[in-house]
C-alpha cells in the first residue's frame, strides 16, 4: 500500500519542467492509489521560474514591485513570499535577466540594482530571511548595483558615490558598508548557486560567461579586469578574500557580491529547496519518495537534486525512486547515497532527437510499468 | 527474500542469445541472493541451437548418427535425448539446414531425408517423444523425403517409388502410408513452430521463403506448384487437408509434411519448452520468474515467449518480470496477461546500432539495479 509519496525531480533540461514531471508522476500514482497523500515539490535552480516553483511546493503569495530593469528603465518585477509570511523568494532575472535587454545585450553596462530594491521591497513587507536565486543575469556587476540599492556606497577617485556597472568596476577606490540601509539588519540570505566557479580568470565570471551576455573578447578581458579590481578593494575596504570561493563568478559575479555586501551564503539549489520545504520533517511516514533529472551521471553527484534529495531520504530510512532521462557509465556510487533504484524512461533505441519527442509519454509509461510493478509486489 | 527463482528469456535476435541472457542474469542475481535456486531455461526456437539449449534447461545427453545430408551425402548429425530418457529433440538444420549447402543451394534439390534418419535413431535408442525443431532448412521437399526415410512410399507416373525433392514432388502419383517403419507406431512426434504460413501461394513456403534458400522467381513458382500437387495427393490418399494449416508451410514445407505423414502437432516454441521442462512444477514456490525478448509489441502477442510464460505464471501466482530490448507502443495488455512489469535494458538515447554495442553491460546494469530495488524493499 502507498499512503504517502514524496515528488521531488529535477528539470528535465530542455525537455520537460520539474513542474511538468511532478504532475505527470502524479497522475499515474493517483491512478493505482486514488487515496494516496502525493506532495509535490517542483525544484527550483534559482534562474526563472523559481519563485514559482517555491510557490508551488509551499504555498503563498505572489508580490509586485517597481524597481529598476537592467539599463535603469523602471519596470514592475516581482518575488515570493512563502507560507510562513517570513520567508521571501527572490530570482534576480525577473529584474536582470538576459530576456529584459533584448538584442541590447551589454554586460559592461547592465545592473543589478533593481535586485537590491526588491531586497528592500521583500524586507519592507515583514520578510525575514531571504532566497536569492542567481541564473540567467544580462550583468556582470558583481552584484555592485544590488548593494548600492541598499546604501552601500561606492565612491571613484575623486570620492564621488557612484552606482557601479561591469564597464565601471574598475574606477571604484573604496566601498562603504556602513552606510547599508539598517533595516537589512538581522536579515538573512541564502543565495542558491549550482555552479563552482570562481569570480575572475579563465574559469571566471567573464571568461565563461560573458559572450553568451554579448560581451566581445576585449570586453571580456575588460570585465574581467573589473572584477579583479572590486576584489582587490574589497580585501582592502572590507577585509574579505572569497574571489575563489565556489559559485563567486555566478551570474556576473553576483554570487561574491551576496557573499561580501550582503553576507550570505551560497548554498546549492536543491539544499535550499529541501531546507525550505523542510524536507526532513515531510519525508517522514512517506513510502516512497520519487526524484529525477535529465541525465544521471558520475562527474555531478555534487549540488546534484538526486543525491541531496537521496542523501536526506537515506536518514529517515525511505526509498527514493529517481526516474532519469539518460543513465550514465559509472553511476553505483549513488546507490550508497540513498537512491534505491534508477529507472530510465527509455524504452526505445533511439537517439536523444527522437527520445525528447516522445519524453512525456516515456515518462507517463515507465510510472506506469512501476506503479504496476509496486502494487502486485509490495 | 528470494529462494527460488526462474530464468527464462528469448534470444534478443542478433544481439544475445537465450543462453548467455540467462548467465548474465544468473550472476547478478547471486551477487545479491547467492542462496537463492536459480533455475536457467535457454529458450530453443526449434533452429540451429535448439538440441543445445533443451538439454541445458533439462540435462540429458547429445547422441550423434551417420545420416544423409541435403544433398544425399553421408554426414554425421546429432540429437539429444532429454533428462528422462524418453524424449528426444532434433534440430532439422542440423543435417538439413542451409549452412550444410554453403553457396550450392537449390531448394529444387535438397532433401530432408537425413531428418528422418534422425528420428529413426531417436526411436531405436529408446525416444517415446520426439521434439522437432522446424528453422534454418535448405529444402522444400514438404517433408518427404523425412517421410521416404521412415518408410512412406511415393510413387511417380509409372508406379515406381522414389524419394521426392522439391523439384519433383510435381511427380508423385501416389502415396502409401501403409509401409510406415513399425517402430514408429506409438511414438508421438511435437513439432516446433513459431511462423504462420501456409504450404502454398504467396504466403507460402516457396514464395516467402524459397528466394532465401537460393530459388530464382521461376523456381519458386515451380516449387509453389510442386506444393500444391503434393497436397492434392495427400487429400486423395490420405484424406487431410491441412495446407491451410499455420505453420504448413515452415521450413519448406516441413511443417506440413510433418502433419500428414507423422501425425505431429505443431507448437509454438515456447509451448513445447514450457510443456517439456514442466514448467508448471517448476513455477510452483519460485518467487520470481525474469523472461524478455529482443522487443516487446503488441502486434505479436501470439507465440511469444514472454506471452507464453506469463500466462503459466499466472496461473501460479508468480509474478513475471520481463527484461527486454524496446518496449513497442501498446503493449498494456501483456500485464493482463500476467507480466507483472516490463523494464528496457535501454539507459540512454542512442539508436540501436549503438545500443545492441552496448547490449551485454546494459543487462547487467538493468539486473543490478532491479535486485538492488528488490531487495531495498521486499
Amino acid at each position: 500500500m502507498i499512503n504517502k509519496v514524496i515528488l521531488i525531480p529535477d528539470s528535465f533540461k530542455g525537455t520537460m519542467s520539474s513542474a511538468l514531471i511532478c504532475d505527470i508522476m502524479e497522475k499515474v500514482i493517483k491512478e493505482y492509489y486514488p487515496h494516496s497523500e502525493i506532495l509535490k515539490i517542483p525544484v527550483a535552480d534559482g534562474g526563472e521560474g523559481s519563485v514559482d516553483a517555491f510557490l508551488q511546493a509551499t504555498g503563498g503569495i505572489k508580490k509586485f514591485a517597481q524597481v529598476k530593469d537592467p539599463y535603469f528603465n523602471d519596470m514592475e518585477s516581482f518575488y515570493g513570499v512563502l507560507e510562513d509570511g517570513k520567508t521571501a523568494v527572490i530570482e534576480m532575472a525577473s529584474c536582470a535577466g538576459l530576456p529584459l535587454v533584448g538584442d541590447e545585450k551589454d554586460p559592461s553596462k547592465t545592473t543589478t540594482f533593481g535586485v537590491g530594491q526588491l531586497i528592500l521591497e521583500a524586507v519592507k513587507s515583514g520578510a525575514e530571511h531571504i532566497i536569492m536565486g542567481l541564473g540567467g543575469s544580462a550583468t556582470n556587476d558583481c552584484g555592485a548595483g544590488a548593494a548600492a540599492a541598499c546604501g552601500v556606497t561606492f565612491y571613484d577617485e575623486n570620492e564621488k558615490s557612484f552606482i557601479p556597472v561591469g564597464g565601471t568596476l574598475k574606477d571604484i577606490r573604496r566601498i562603504d558598508t556602513s552606510t547599508i540601509n539598517p533595516i537589512l539588519k538581522n536579515i538573512s540570505i541564502t543565495t542558491m548557486c549550482d555552479i563552482n566557479n570562481p569570480l575572475y580568470g579563465t574559469n571566471g565570471a567573464a571568461y565563461i560567461f560573458g559572450p553568451q551576455k554579448g560581451a566581445d573578447p576585449a570586453m571580456v578581458v575588460d570585465l574581467d579586469n573589473g572584477l579583479r579590481h572590486i576584489s582587490e578593494i574589497v580585501k582592502k575596504d572590507l577585509g574579505i578574500v572569497s574571489e575563489d570561493m565556489p559559485g563567486a563568478g555566478a551570474a556576473g559575479g553576483m554570487g561574491y557580491g551576496m557573499h561580501v555586501f550582503f553576507g550570505s551564503m551560497l548554498q546549492m539549489g536543491i539544499e535550499t529547496v529541501l531546507d525550505t520545504v523542510n524536507f526532513d520533517e515531510l519525508v517522514k511516514n512517506t513510502d516512497y519518495v520519487f526524484t529525477g533529472e535529465g541525465k544521471i551521471d558520475s562527474q555531478s553527484i555534487r549540488g546534484k537534486v538526486v543525491i541531496g534529495v537521496a542523501k536526506r531520504a537515506k536518514s529517515a530510512n525511505v526509498p527514493v525512486i529517481a526516474i532519469v532521462g539518460d543513465i550514465g557509465d559509472g553511476i553505483e556510487p549513488v546507490y550508497d547515497m540513498g537512491v534505491s533504484a534508477i529507472f530510465s524512461i527509455n524504452r526505445v533505441a533511439v537517439d536523444f532527437k527522437l527520445a525528447k519527442q516522445r519524453s512525456q509519454n516515456d515518462l507517463r509509461l515507465t510510472m506506469d510499468n512501476l506503479m504496476r510493478f509496486l502494487k502486485g509486489i509490495v
